[in-house]
């Protein structure tokens, strides 16, 4: 069976400490490359105004509990959804995919705005955002979806 | 050391079987789960317009040899860029994200348009765009990557 490994190549620090939903934007947070990365993996990532972190929710139970398919936030006012019609973190592999918009670049450390992630956890890429790089044609999401972000930065 | 592992959800069908970087347009391509993923993971996924995918370069060799900095392309008219300032393949842990517009769903097969992977890739998360999980602000970002991004779709 195919099966991929993976190795933290960042971390990220946060004001917050503990796995809540909403209000990210209250955080001061960053991202600070693993002693096994060279600095110079950022040249030039200061030219990107946005990022694309992927990480891991490392305190997620990976594996046998994952539920294919729930009503997101458990909302019974909301349609039951697919584990890939959802973004939550209780999902197989556990990854987390998140846009950011890049603040500052601090040597090994990247200052950055909206990341909706808890101090500690691990991360597995970085990558720019470019102007061609996100939809071509306009989004088309249901009600839920819209209703999930009213609160969440 | 911390290590993560992940098992393949679903792979790529395509009709382009070989690694070229531009005009993924003219391909058909498809999602299909793998056997272990039930099909109630995919429920409500037709709501949306576009969903994120994240897979496994996995042609690409892993570990020792990735360069922390080079010109995409090779392009000598480019700047020199670390690997995290960059969306080529050839990075640390292999993984690639990329957005596509969701066309139709069958049975446990999904149409899209747009996935610039090979067939056979394997794919280990997919994600529903919501309104708001894009840039908040305007895109900055580099001359090279603008033209890097002409052709390739």
């Amino acid at each position: 069976m195919a099966e991929f490994t993976l190795l933290p190549i960042a971390w990220v620090v946060s004001t917050r400490t503990v796995t809540e939903d909403d209000a990210w934007d209250q955080e001061r947070s960053s991202l600070v490359l693993d002693d096994a990365v060279p600095t110079e993996a950022l040249i030039g990532i200061a030219s990107f105004s946005h990022l694309e972190i992927i990480a891991v929710a490392h305190r997620v139970v990976d594996g046998a509990n994952v539920r294919w398919s729930r009503r997101p936030r458990g909302r019974t006012d909301w349609p039951e959804q697919g584990v890939f019609a959802q973004r939550n973190k209780d999902r197989p592999n556990r990854l987390l995919s998140t846009t950011v918009q890049l603040l500052a670049v601090d040597g090994r450390e990247l200052h950055v705005r909206g990341l909706d992630l808890i101090d500690g956890t691990p991360v597995v890429d970085i990558k720019p955002v470019f102007r061609w790089t996100g939809p071509r044609t306009p989004v088309v999401a249901p009600e839920w979806s819209d209703e999930l972000g009213r609160d969440y930065f």
